[in-house]
């Protein structure tokens, strides 16, 4: 087998067997199969596609590249979520101690962000004294005793999707749905949870552009999933404005405080409260979402959420005086209102042009080696559907050391976000129907 | 300006503007473009293509990242011809002394083979003491003195498609037309010639499979040497069967040497009589073909052309005795016979087939680091359109040391090459019309 033979089989439209897929991926780990080669078939398979097999076998190829955790030790339940990213997605911070705090054991491997989307390590890092790099034998260890664990992606899981992502990312290969499910999937799959449920994020702020895109990909990663013989639950939501009003990495940590102490903005909570109950139904905790929704506003009611987010702070090393005391995170020194130079409606809030004006104040970074700031970012006053009058602040910018030039370009962006119009227009669905 | 943005844009089936060809073809030189980046650009350009000015602006990239000839100090006629590569292919060897004899000053710069196609270094090498690794000083001065040297090609001159050339060779971006061009006619700009005439093959022992095909490579070629002010014409003809009737280094220099005395296969006559007389009308030393056909037939009766390969090989050291005593040569010290099994006409005869043929016995390479056979090869009894009865020789295979199992293979791929049918077939278009 010759790794030239394989790309031109794809380039040619056709299908790869299980041992071709194969021997791209262990090729490449072991130095056989080139990057260049690996590059190549990777922008061929953007042209050409792979079918569900294909996508199943290059899934697995991953999983076996590294280890797979294993929690049978713990419990035959252990739940897992996935974003496909999105600008100001706090889900994870929120949804997994309200989970834990319901019975459901939360293994959750989260990553830094990169370009336009936030990481969730990065956010929590935030929290004074967080500690994301758990070893294995902590994270389990954790699990068993409070019931949740959120730590960062370590490099022995998947490691043929890490170093395949890598390539995608700087080869203008990255927006193929078999590609991105593989990557995904596998990586849910080697972590080891019972249950997996992802959301699927589509629109502007999204790399999928489109809900007839999103749910093709929900529908390949549920039955690649199946495939695997792994039960794989999917929402798909819109990503056109931001999620929830707090978009940076201390601040998302504070609307998530606020959540979880029953202040919560409408659309994060629907996205909560959907990916909630789907795993509470999974898990046998709730027969229906009626019953799975008393559950949950329960949990954030007395305070059981809030407490199990406090737990898991304190497990991993963090301060959780914060939060009751947010001057103890880092927060902007420099503020800025960007203020309504229209009456009406806004129409629109460009997610990316939010995200870019944050990540030029300093809360994002394009390179990994980039630092950040978790002080910066931006809180929304107002969103999609709002009415405003002139003179209103639509947002306050949050930032600490950034020239002159960067936050003047960032206050252009913020207000060219806003579109206004002059009648209220009407709502998007913000979860599609699968 | 990111490489990843411009293998997106082509990835859209966007033009590139000439600032962004460079820019990759640049930046691969100097290493801040990566090698797998430039290999996903190269498998997009194979989906969606590059027009005519992109095309231009890749084969000036490439003539610019290295060194350019300069003859003009010998004189604003210089000649070189290339062939996109066949079967049999020892079009150069003849061309060259017959063209210097007549007058016209000949730059070659030729190639090694690789996989199934024979490269005029290699054949030319298996001339006894033959250097075909000229320097720059000793290529100019043999041209001024006997009017013609043929060099290996060096590193210096269109590096980039060197560099570019061994990537889409094992990425299976190969057969791209307009990637073709550039490489094809960047180098031959940059080996400095006035007059360039081009071969272009297509067929079953070709890159190119159909004269459509090959009509529009030829087309991109001459329209890219008028867009960089040079004069290029091109033939186009069929690589069905192998080009004479000798298959393998020494033999095609037998054969060539045979062509010099007169006795000449009619096809091979028929290219080298195209290239020639299109390559002395340019010349202005022949105002028609009928003109140049009788200065060919002239420089050949009179032994004026085999007197100037005489001359070349005695100026790049090789043994010129070898015109006169065969025996010189490297050949096979085992021949093996392939006898007709049926009764009829030769229908078809697969270059293919007869060159994996030749490669098992030794005769070509597919790695750069694998040696050759000199002596491997076979001469052709019968061709296309040929009668024959059963027990008839169709062909004869050379060796020295090859293993009994690949000497065994060669005779099965040998004798599967030869098709048969009861009525004398239709002769195809051996040059077909441009």
């Amino acid at each position: 087998m010759r790794a030239v033979d394989i790309i031109q089989k794809k380039k040619e439209g056709k299908t790869h067997t299980k041992e071709e897929i194969n021997f791209l991926v262990k090729g490449l780990m072991e130095g056989t199969v080139e990057d260049y080669q690996m590059a190549s078939w990777l922008m061929a398979v953007c042209f050409q596609d792979l079918n569900e097999d294909e996508t199943a076998y290059l899934t697995e190829a991953f999983i076996n590249s590294g280890a797979i955790l294993d929690f049978s030790d713990i419990s035959n339940l252990v739940a897992d979520k996935h974003s496909t990213g999105g600008v100001g997605d706090k889900v994870t911070i929120v949804l997994i101690p309200l989970l834990a705090s319901l019975g459901v054991k939360c293994a959750k491997l989260s990553g830094r962000g990169l370009g336009y989307t936030g990481g969730t390590v990065d956010k929590l890092e935030s929290i004074p004294n967080f500690v994301c790099a758990l070893d294995e034998n902590h994270f389990k260890e954790q699990i068993k005793k409070i019931g949740a664990a959120i730590s960062a992606q370590t490099p022995n899981l998947t490691p043929a999707d890490g170093k395949i992502y890598a390539l995608r990312d700087v080869t203008a290969t990255v927006d193929n749905k078999a590609l991105i499910c593989a990557s995904v999937v596998s990586k849910k799959i080697a972590s080891g949870a019972d249950i997996i449920v992802l959301d699927v994020k589509y629109g502007a702020g999204a790399f999928i552009k489109t809900p007839k895109e999103a749910r093709e990909l929900a529908d390949l990663m549920i039955k690649t999933g199946a495939k695997l013989n792994k039960k794989i639950e999917a929402i798909i939501s819109a990503m056109e404005q931001p999620l929830g009003t707090h978009i940076g990495n201390s601040l998302e940590i504070i609307e998530s405080i606020e959540f979880l102490k029953g202040n919560y903005n409408k659309d994060l909570y629907e996205i909560v409260f959907e990916i909630a109950s789907k795993t509470l139904i999974l898990a046998e905790l709730a027969k229906d979402k009626t019953e799975a929704g008393a559950l949950i506003d329960n949990a954030i009611k007395s305070g059981a959420a809030l407490n199990k987010l406090k737990e898991i702070i304190n497990s991993q090393n963090g301060n959780s005086a914060c939060i009751d005391d947010y001057n103890l995170f880092n927060i902007g020194k420099n503020k800025f209102e960007i203020k309504a130079e229209k009456e009406g409606y806004i129409s629109e809030l460009d997610a990316l042009k939010i995200a870019h004006a944050c990540k030029l104040l300093g809360a994002g970074r394009d390179k990994k080696s980039d630092s950040i700031d978790f002080g910066a970012g931006c809180i929304l006053n107002k969103k999609t559907g709002d009415e405003v009058k002139i003179g209103e602040t639509l947002l306050t910018l949050y930032w600490n050391e950034v020239s002159p030039s960067k936050v003047e370009e960032a206050k252009v962006y913020a207000a060219e976000a806003f579109s206004y119009s002059n009648s209220k227009p009407t709502p998007c669905e913000l979860i599609a129907k699968i």
